[in-house]
């Protein structure tokens, strides 16, 4: 299992007599084509900017467990899974199972399968604060829905969110990027995460007119270090909505079953009134979902919402497995000593070689910065320095854990991050 | 082939010794657990007003090529194809075989597989106005995508949409239910389909500030009776998109690739700068997808759009086989001719048994309404009365042809209706 032999990225050749496309790799050949049909060669998260390193492939060509390779047959520890959805591994084979035999009988039609309801059970079932389900495809039709149920309650408009919170690329959250007229956001009011005065501030601002207040799991904004929620600050949170009326909105699309398999601030006794979920709940099929407690019921059914896929049948069979996947191994436990683990080895590496790291958030969803690397000019060096040695580390975004990983995979990835460390200038 | 019996819709009991569970079909047992853990029992298309008649199965079990069956075991001939996407059939062998291929070696990973640029190079070569891609999950965020990038070339901010269209549930492109504060509307003026006066009136009213126009394919918003485009009224919107140097998006979304291989109003020569696709484009793999010229790259490379699962694999892999599959079989003539067929035998049993009804649309997405039916009571009970003979149509939707649909097919089809027209009161 132990890589001895350092990745030959950019050493595959494309066969070919033209001596230009005779040096490129398969992922550059890829590339140089995607330029001319995809709108700055990429679109989606591989677009973010500051971009990845070139070192970093573009295409991908086969999954295993926690193992991906490039379309030039390089093999990686992945800490990303595909941003969050493979919380079981990529291919695992009961949630395949489940999936594909749902797909053989029926995938879509002009209504659900069963399936659909079996999941909402099981899921209302496993949250807390759940007692109805709405599902979707995207996270942010998830927290869009959200907003549109606070609102439906009564007739009020705002709905706070975090300024540097992301809750998808909708207009409504989206301030990062041209093609939205700043008034999509006038019913959008900020606070700053884990920043008592500002909410209460913008919940005073907004006050008698408040519908919402949308919290993430913790504070996972790229590029900002991690940082995990204040109980108080979380109880703030609630009792501002209890006194307005208004809904505490919980975004757990990216945080939802690494920290726990309930809603996430149930961990410190916080009950959301909506949360909004997605990436993992179907282990990579495309899923997303709202789920209420019984107080919003009415306001849901005020509602409409669709989507031509929003009835697809596999997504729901392959979710219901992966949280039977989940409970039975303790899965935020165990990712979390796997994260421990793992982060526990960068730190005893990064010590010796006389690096400043700085790790934040939950274990299972670790974010890895340097100290004095204001450009992160050296997070990048030493994330093309682990991926030339298998590893697929994340330079500004947090990283992910799954129960794919063994704690040998993480020993695996440790001998690739201490050459990244010793090679790092 | 031919149906000889009767439906045991309703008949079909539930074991159990509870006298009250042993008179429900599985349909009506499901449909009572959905109403504990669904807002309104089921979200979604089929939560629509007015609901489909109660005797319309909630739950579907299997499908296969125009058929489908509910989880009582009642097959019908389908004429929605799940709300468009299956145009070549459920489970088409090809493009499921394709689609479990890219499956098994990966379908979802921190990156696109090749299959992602394989199918933007192959649409791109088909839509006549496209030069680059962007890909999604819902229809809608195709749409919404087309407005971002619309307004990203400019700071033009108003976006003129038809006063019924539908383009999604999106809080923009929805004025039908509570949720959304009507600030949400303003960039978002109406003109009438078909209009031309009153969309030279709106695009005057917003000259200066107009970012673009959105068109769909046709007149399909319901309950509305179809209508095709007026060339004329194309032609206009096209000038008008000139003059104020304004993005013309066309909303292909339903209409997509049954009327046309190309973006839909090519068929009269008028190209839209920015074309939104989805449902059909991978049959039933979800899929969404923008397309848009040259003059708008440099627009749509300063947005920034994503989502967890707009790199999935099989969707892309499903939807270059679709495209082969419709181009060999001529799709929009042929399923033009099926529909026309279907068309022809409809009026003809109308016209016997002394029914006036209104076919409108495409025969590719064919209509049917009643004369003298302002609440469609009639249609209502038609429709269900077809359904009880194993015919599944809708009696307010437009409806959806496939190439999995034949001849025989529309035949035996036929005689379901020409027995539900004869139980028409």
């Amino acid at each position: 299992m132990v890589r001895t032999v350092a990745h030959n990225i950019r050493a595959v050749k494309e066969t070919g007599s033209d001596l230009d496309v005779a040096d490129k790799t398969r992922d550059q050949a890829l590339r140089e084509r995607a330029q001319r049909v995809l709108p700055n060669g990429m679109y989606g998260h591989m677009a973010v900017r500051p971009r990845l390193p070139d070192a970093y492939p573009q295409f991908f060509e086969r999954t295993s467990g926690c193992r991906m390779w490039d379309v030039d047959g390089n093999e990686y520890i992945d800490f990303i899974c595909a941003y969050g959805p493979m919380i079981a591994g990529y291919g695992n084979e009961r949630i395949r199972a489940a999936a594909d035999a749902q797909r053989e009988r029926l995938d879509m039609a002009n209504g659900p399968p069963a399936a659909l309801l079996e999941f909402a059970e099981k899921f209302t079932r496993q949250v807390s604060h759940a007692d109805w389900a709405i599902f979707a495809k995207n996270g942010n039709d998830a927290t869009t829905v959200c907003n549109m149920i606070a609102r439906s309650r009564s007739t009020k408009r705002k709905i706070l969110v975090c300024e540097t919170a992301y809750h998808g690329s909708q207009p409504w959250a989206n301030r990062m990027s041209r093609g939205t007229p700043p008034e999509e956001h006038v019913h959008y009011p900020t606070y700053r995460f884990n920043d008592i005065e500002s909410v209460t501030a913008a919940a005073d601002a907004a006050s008698g007119d408040l519908a919402g207040i949308v919290v993430s799991t913790y504070r996972h904004d790229i590029p900002h270090t991690q940082e995990l929620v204040d109980p108080a600050f979380a109880r703030k949170v609630r009792e501002i909505c209890d006194a307005e009326g208004a809904a505490l909105i919980l975004d757990d699309v990216r945080g939802g079953l690494r920290l726990s398999l309930d809603a996430s601030w149930s961990e410190f006794g916080i009950q959301p009134d909506l949360s909004a979920w997605g990436k993992a709940i179907a282990n990579g099929e495309p899923l997303a979902g709202v789920v209420g407690g019984d107080h919003y019921r009415e306001a849901a059914e005020k509602i409409f919402v669709t989507g031509s896929f929003w009835y697809q049948g596999a997504p729901f069979a392959a979710a219901s497995e992966t949280l039977d996947v989940l409970a039975e191994t303790d899965a935020p436990r165990y990712m979390e000593r796997l994260g421990q683990q793992f982060r526990d080895g960068l730190y005893e590496q990064a010590q010796r070689h006389g690096h400043g790291i700085l790790q934040s958030g939950p274990p299972q969803m670790p974010m890895l910065q340097f100290e004095d690397d204001p450009d992160t000019k050296k997070g990048f060096a030493f994330c093309v320095n682990a991926l030339r040695h298998g590893v697929y580390l994340h330079p500004w975004h947090n990283m992910f854990l799954s129960v794919a990983h063994t704690e040998a995979d993480i020993e695996e990835a440790l001998e690739g991050t201490e050459k990244a460390f010793a090679e790092l200038a």
